[in-house]
């Protein structure tokens, strides 16, 4: 894997791998875009990272998944808004953000252990602890699931944190300092179509992600 | 501005001009991809709405917004993560979500009028307020801002919302229903360059971000 130096901007540029497994292990949803016939199409997708390849996973017809699947090469973007940069003035406006983009070629895993190994990869990385909890599905549903394994070529990975740029009381009257963001899980809302007694401790589950989005 | 229907998943389809308008202005970060010599690129980037138009700023020298003033058609994509589906099967666990991809044509601002406009569309969809109560920046800033506007050609919508598909108790040990996700803002955190002494309800803008992100 190499990284992809950015030409401008260079002081938010973090092309470490540390850097990018830490963006990519911060989500879980990313946006693909696939070049059809010189159009730049997109689809945001879920998906899961194993050491330098993501894993992602949908219907055995989706469209861009084997545009992907014929393409040189695919790209991938994971974007994460940390907070609000609010400087005196909107020049030096802007967000705090952690990023990637990647480039890769995507390929279909066919095997049945790596298929197994990769919607694991997946599962986990949204909710962890849950492929302990749930069967994967039917054999007629693998059946139409298509798992692609995209090994991540190179990257860009930016980082921007910490206040406003700027230095002085240019305008006395304003606020200037960061809103920070940040996703946060609201209390579970129980499936409707089922007679469900759980307490909250008792599911691995709801305890994992009570950890992960400070619930 | 036509809408482009899906192929499958017809039930997730919400081709509406008020559904894609309400999840643009859900948001402010959009990814933009651009095909530069069959690559499709990517950068996540703000954006602000007026009507069937989004406006994107970034440098002058930004290698993609360059890019993309030469397509013949680029691609915007967003999407907001509402929730985890936990169904008791992996199959039938997904996500929660509001997306908006469409296509259209950039075009780089050049009137004066218009760059002032774009620019205030870009902060308000951002920072509501803020854009009375700061300035923008001096000439000089302003010289090596570029604005490009997408007038939206096409697009599809997609949402999905509510609680697992499954009805019946299949796994009667494990829990199912909807983890909500939402963005919101943790405790301003003042600019250490300056010495502020604001109330809160001293400033516009905090006031409108307390609202916008039930902070």
């Amino acid at each position: 894997m190499k990284f992809n130096p950015l030409q401008r901007g260079k002081k938010r540029e973090e092309n470490t791998k540390e850097a990018l497994y830490e963006v990519l292990d911060a989500g879980f949803v990313c946006t693909l875009s696939v070049n059809v016939d010189g159009i730049p199409m997109m689809i945001p997708t879920s998906y899961g990272r194993k050491n330098d390849c993501l894993y992602l996973h949908g219907s055995s017809k989706n469209h861009l998944f084997l545009e992907a699947l014929k393409s040189e090469q695919i790209c991938i973007s994971v974007h994460h808004t940390d907070g609000l940069v609010l400087a005196q003035t909107l020049f030096n406006t802007g967000l705090n953000y952690r990023s990637a983009v990647l480039f890769g070629r995507a390929e279909k895993v066919e095997k049945e252990e790596e298929r197994m190994e990769a919607l694991k990869v997946i599962t986990e990385q949204v909710i962890p602890g849950r492929w302990d909890e749930v069967e994967v599905g039917t054999p007629e549903q693998l059946n139409v699931t298509l798992i692609l394994k995209v090994k991540i070529e190179s990257a860009t990975v930016k980082i921007r944190k910490g206040g406003p740029n700027e230095n002085s009381d240019l305008n006395k009257e304003v606020w200037s300092g960061v809103i920070p963001l940040q996703t946060v899980a609201l209390p579970p809302e129980y499936d409707n179509n089922r007679l469900q007694e759980f307490e909250e401790d008792d599911s691995i589950t709801l305890y994992y992600l009570k950890h992960k989005f400070n619930a």
